[in-house]
């Protein structure tokens, strides 16, 4: 179960329940996929399975992708760092870094490795520029890329029909599905499937999500998306993750809230600013500017309850050194501390809630990325802009096709 | 070389030379002993040298350490990535995650292992816990702590005296740095040290940044300053780093940023807040919300441009897919698309700088921090804040401590 605590004043449901059918209508038109992949995304778990049973040379899976391309993968492989299976190892390449480039290629084995050269639009630069390095690093025929590559893609994009005539297997995200919004289609499917992750699990945790949003009318993501919405000069939103392996899932968030949510309305400027860290490391960074610098900022902590496999910290005696007067494990203390750090903010009257997964496994984190793809979707309607589109990365493309021209 | 240039309205140098005095009196002052480190530093380089000579048999650093006391290291190692001697692994716990802890532990063999643990007051106790998990997972005899565990902390804190105790080595900070602004200090001098790093150069690269701003009186980091402390509208100050090697520096500029100039005067909320990408990964992230959402953030553009390790991106043709029609290395395709971008949001007309450095070297990541020190201390005076406490955490930490007892 993920329990979602807020401890801001609500308003009456019945201020919010008009959004409420906004998003049915979204969910009804069928033009906005990714509410209905928890279901359209099922057959391809069979394909992905069917795929890699053939594979049975591949050790290391490589997933080459910008932005909504890897940034769910990624968050995912965080989250669920134990429960792939033994034998695979996922990596990620989402950047033009040389270095990150080279720090991957360097370990692989070719004849153990498959990429998943992933790209919605088929013509991203930096994943075709990434492809043909990888192509020449391993010095692989052309004629021989259908062993090593296979494309995620929008059917009928230059990708896919590049893939047509290598031979190369394509996977398809539906194309009503956003990048950003792409998680649960073949996107992370495939990767995840791939290397052994319990995908069937994760969609079941986002259907859930669809059950208590639609169904059951759970009320806090509205609630909170009001909150953000109609407090204006509280416009930053913090999310405050206890646990390293969060670290992906808070690229994942910011890239969700800020592309989805910073648009131009006529003459208007609109959006919310996310900001992700990671608890209890960055009570000793971020936390001092939230507790007395200015009240313009949001936090919602993300908490994990099972502490089953951390250590108890040891009565180790010192004589000068402080001791912990009461048995606690490691876990417990980060959960401590997070809620000694909420218990401080709501005293200081900010806007807090706090999200705690009973555990973490894939059945919660899919219910996990799916509520933030709820609240982003209900917050764009409450803002009134279009929340699937980024018109303003357009500009600094048709500038860099100038700039590699000259 | 590091060159900043300034895109947005530079006001009269005699608006702003009042705080360069004002910085003065502060260096000159000797309460606040950041400035001077590149000095009052030199003899530690020996210091650490002699030890580590002595330990031969040593493969792995581990430093623990929270915030400040491991923060600007993350940021170095990331930077310096190939500058270290190969022999020697750093290692870094600056969290209370237990999946960290053991990924860290399981790689360690103890008899080559070298434990640093870093608190300025002694009693960090995230730090204190992760010491006594350490010593129970190896089952490592209290008499024999003093083979595998080295202290960095204040002269007579609570972990010098246990030093003293049990026999174990301590280094010092001096007291007048405070922790944000300790990375020339023991607490990155000694680290990065024993790593075989060319500390002595980082110095320098500081030196020269201090000189540059009090001899040569170079104007930008006091434009800047100026700049983002009277814009209040655009209090959000974002640094967009092109590469992943930034990764670590982002999370130190965030700390530096957010602990020093977030605080209360009287019943006002004052600061600033920092927020970090990395480029050319995040223009598919969070660029959106900065060209068409609301007005309220300054970007630093932060490029390195030494291209000369990077490979050339292999002209293959492909029937489908697009080709760059020049031959560009993948390091001059992120700096076409840093300069892409930093184009379309100075035709947004925001407030943009770009920081260019030579190369990625010690001396160049001495310079950078430096010069980001000097800008914090300059937006305090401009502020008129306390720049070097960090009085709001404290809160947390008594409920913490109740949390702890009951």
């Amino acid at each position: 179960m993920l329990k979602n605590s807020i401890f801001f004043k609500k308003v009456e449901f019945s201020t919010i329940t008009s959004y409420a059918y906004r998003i049915n209508d979204e969910v009804q038109s069928g033009e906005i996929g990714y509410y209905h992949l928890f279901n359209t995304s099922l057959p391809l778990i069979e394909e992905g399975l069917e795929f890699i049973k053939k594979q049975d040379h591949v050790r290391n899976i490589v997933l080459i992708g910008m932005g909504g391309s890897s940034c769910g993968v990624k968050a995912l492989k965080d989250m669920l760092l134990n429960q792939k299976s033994k034998d695979k190892e996922l990596f990620i390449l989402d950047n033009t870094s040389t270095y990150s480039l080279f720090s991957v290629l360097e370990k692989l084995n070719l004849e153990e490795s498959l990429f998943l050269i992933t790209s919605k639009t088929g013509s991203t630069i930096e994943v075709v520029s990434l492809f043909k390095l990888i192509i020449d690093y391993f010095k692989i025929e052309i004629s021989n890329l259908k062993k090593y590559f296979v494309f995620i893609t929008d059917e009928n994009s230059k990708l896919h029909q590049e893939g047509e005539n290598l031979g190369i297997k394509s996977f398809f995200i539906p194309s009503n599905v956003g990048g950003r919004f792409s998680v649960l289609s073949a996107v992370g499917i495939v990767p995840l499937c791939f290397c052994g992750y319990d995908v069937k699990a994760l969609l079941e945790g986002a259907k859930a999500c669809f059950d208590d949003f639609f169904i059951h009318k759970k009320e806090e993501i509205l609630q909170k998306a009001y909150h953000y919405c109609t407090h204006k000069n509280a416009n930053i939103n913090v999310l405050f993750s206890y646990d390293d392996v969060f670290k992906g899932f808070n690229e994942w968030y910011i890239q969700l809230i800020a592309e989805s949510l910073g648009k131009k309305q006529g003459y208007k400027r609109i959006g919310l600013t996310p900001i992700a860290l990671i608890g209890a490391r960055d009570q000793h960074s971020f936390l001092q500017l939230i507790m007395d610098g200015p009240k313009n900022k949001t936090i919602t902590f993300l908490k994990v309850k099972d502490n089953e496999k951390s250590p108890i910290i040891p009565d180790i005696h010192f004589k000068f050194l402080d001791s912990l007067s009461n048995k606690v494990n490691l876990h417990d203390l980060l959960n401590a501390q997070c809620d000694a750090t909420m218990h401080a903010l709501i005293s200081e009257n900010l806007s807090v809630d706090v999200i705690e997964m009973e555990k973490l496994d894939a059945w919660h984190a899919g219910y996990l990325m799916y509520y933030y793809e709820l609240f982003t979707s209900a917050c764009g309607i409450m803002l009134g802009i279009n929340t699937y589109n980024q018109p303003g990365v357009e500009v600094g493309k048709l500038i860099l096709k100038n700039i590699l021209k000259s």
